[in-house]
């Protein structure tokens, strides 16, 4: 394919992906097919000759498109939503043509520049603390990762880099094996796995603090374990709590508890769905309390209308970060090096921040908050519907855009009426548990989801729980 | 931007994308400017109301381009290659589209099954042996990871986990801080830095193997090493070997040295770059030995036209390095979840195997192959260049597409001459050092670069060394 083929086959592929997501409604949600369908529909080896690209095109839709959740459908509720917009496509585009590896300042200049002040312009919609931004003298800063899990190993092993330096400088008979076998991580029992695969990571202990009816970690039981731990010869170190899709409103009363960092502890809020949210002032207030972290980070692939991958995360201190892990051999040595970026696990990284800088400017800040208010009046709208059916009931507060809901009754009968949704490929959901209870989680997910969808999936659900209740013996 | 203006504008960018690529050359292929020169370009905060599209597009130029390192430019010949062609191109904007999140089979069924099927064609053009084949019975088979690093740390923990378990079998009295403690990785003295950071993150020693006068890992070293580290007490766990894009011939004399495995140490061979040459049959020797490794990767994002980020990783026993990590909470359960992928360090993955199976299918393996060999030609071009001018020296055998040269001379002289040619703008490169020695590197880069580029440089080069030595003293 040369450049004028590329000039005819990308435009029909814009086509293509306009297409597909104007009519992305007629696909079924969920695929109906059965794990290792589509090795039988391809050949076992790559072709010697070169293939047309119609007979490419022609097995997207053969062998693909049959085995694809659709993400951006309308009709799904699963998960969490994955960002996507028009403007963030097209800006990607652009960063597939520049194709710069940008390991460091001088690998692209632009590349670096732009995420350090994208991520300012984003600090700043979210009203972060200053100490957070980069401006021109600042001491903290931000940095794209590609996940939130990645945000979350990253500031564990600044943490311990940091107290182990710590602890060596205050007693240096202690060996380095010693004290890291010694290190204590917290994090909130309602906690994303990816937190104790962090601990795994960087070989320490993960506690997890038990959770409040609101499934809230208390001070107070926080403040407990951590007392218990110092008094048993443990390092209390780092501990993430969540700004979490479910429960935004839990990490207030533990971030004011470490103010003053008296503890030594590394604080990181992870915001992976909510974060986005924070750029309306009406939810601003969750994130009270942001003041008392060392890091933290949201996605906007989540929420904010940028395709995956581009997680934002910002620290109050740059250097904590990128010293834990700076290695400069001669390659990558460059007089302007102190610009480089550090602060990840993989040395390359794609140019992530023209989608952001695209995606600002498209849609302005005015039209992001229009889009964050209108997915969380979908979920308000549909808890409304839940709350007005007895046989139901809903099973934490609805803040942003994810209803928890289940029939009353056993856990059994809400697993059964999941498998009915599933089964009938009209909408797709997945389940949480919740003090044991199977719950059904009802996220609004794609751009493209708008009342009728709600009423649709509504009227959907209450016909299956009727079908339902009544081939239950009683 | 609605799907109409996105049918405007993405074609709008197809264009722009194919324009800067065919004229590429005409820009300075690195830019000249000062850190921070992009700050004062744009605003301090996002804008509140949306800017138009033709506003971004002016500013691409206005702030972007001058600030972008030209990967692609037929003149740079710095780092290594980043792969770059159209049919990654088009097949990304597909994987943009349906913008799945691959965290799991369920989570869209054609993104983690095309993967593992492409990872075994690809396998098989490098003609790995079976047993690193999932095929539909086999215990081995291949991930995509992000970048090189990510396998690296990905097979020494998986590596770690198998040993702390070992042990612990087998001694049940020591606990898993003591192991952990005692765990030692080897690499070469000549390793990436990746490598380093990977034993830091997993919190265990790394030794450095010396080399030898062809920068080669001796057995007889890397065995003196781990047998005074085990009398030490200690435990050999892992060793990492390159086929480094300097020096691919290296790591076979290591391999054979740990055949039937019976130091129960994992080996994980890293051939980023060299691994895409090895689909050439003159050029697969180089992987021979790879039969006694526990995992390999190498990066198509480098060398096979695949644009960043794809970097092909295989393991003998799956349920190593899945094992290691494992965690499924019940929002990710589905009954299909062994077929799901827990493979990497982040939890989401974009649709990445699209790109491979559009480049395998557009090129064919025969129009892949005529691309290694062009790009290996041109190495072999410029080398010749070197050799038959007296004042200069190449300094290490040109094995792939990296010529590895200096002149005759100094450290200083060598560090002037990159200072012009860096200076000048025309061409990029970057040093390295071999046994203390300042060298240049000149590696074949872009898809574009020809002959006629070759002799450009050269001469360009020649003529700036020309300039330096009238400048010495004598």
């Amino acid at each position: 394919m040369d450049a004028a083929e590329f000039r005819r086959r990308g435009k029909e592929m814009v086509d293509y992906v306009a297409d597909y997501l104007e009519n992305i409604e007629q696909r079924p949600v969920y695929p109906d097919l059965e794990p290792g369908y589509l090795r039988s529909l391809i050949p076992t080896e790559a072709p010697l000759e070169p293939e047309s690209y119609e007979e490419i095109m022609h097995d997207v839709e053969r062998v693909i498109m049959p085995g694809v959740t659709h993400w951006h459908s309308p009709n799904f509720f699963a998960y969490f939503p994955a960002a996507s917009s028009y403007p963030a496509m097209v800006a990607d585009m652009l960063c597939g043509a520049i194709g710069c590896i940008g390991f460091s300042w001088a690998a692209s200049p632009a590349c670096t520049e732009l995420e350090t002040v994208m991520l300012d312009w984003l600090g700043k919609m979210l009203h972060l603390p200053e100490s957070f931004i980069a401006g021109t003298h600042g001491h903290g800063g931000g940095v794209i990762q590609g996940t939130a899990s990645e945000a979350t190993l990253m500031a564990l092993l600044a943490a311990r880099c940091k107290t182990v330096r710590r602890v060596l400088a205050s007693d240096s008979k202690k060996s380095e094996s010693e004290i890291l076998s010694k290190l204590v991580a917290y994090t909130s029992d309602q906690a994303h796995s990816s937190v104790e695969r962090a601990a795994l990571i960087g070989a320490v202990m993960m506690r997890k603090v038990p959770t409040d009816q609101h499934y809230a970690v208390r001070e107070e039981m926080l403040r407990k374990m951590v007392e218990e731990d110092k008094a048993a010869g443990l390092i209390p170190f780092y501990v993430k709590n969540n700004t979490k899709h479910i429960y935004p409103q839990v990490y207030e009363a533990t971030s004011s508890s470490f103010s003053g960092n008296k503890e030594n502890m590394w604080m990181h809020i992870d915001a992976a769905y909510a974060g986005s949210a924070f750029i309306c002032p009406e939810f601003r207030p969750l994130l009270n309390g942001i003041e008392y972290a060392d890091s933290f980070n949201f996605n906007p692939h989540k929420f904010l209308l940028v395709n995956f991958d581009c997680s934002a995360m910002w620290v109050k201190k740059r250097a904590d970060i990128i010293g834990a892990f700076k290695m400069e051999p001669l390659y990558l040595k460059h007089e302007n090096q102190e610009s480089g970026r550090h602060w990840q696990i993989p040395l390359g990284r794609r140019f992530r921040s023209l989608k952001l800088w695209f995606v600002f400017r498209m849609y302005g800040l005015k039209g992001l908050q229009a889009h964050i208010r209108k997915q969380v009046a979908l979920a308000k709208e549909f808890e409304s519907l839940v709350r007005a059916d007895k046989r139901f009931e809903i099973c934490a507060e609805v803040v942003l855009g994810l209803v928890c809901f289940r029939l009353k009754g056993s856990n059994e009968l809400n697993q059964n009426l999941l498998k009915k949704i599933t089964k009938s490929r009209e909408l797709h959901l997945v389940p949480c548990q919740l003090s044991g209870r199977f719950v059904l989680r009802f996220a609004i997910c794609a751009r493209s989801t708008e009342s009728r969808h709600i009423q649709q999936a509504w009227r959907h659900i209450t016909q299956l729980a009727f079908e339902l209740l009544q081939e239950q013996p009683h």
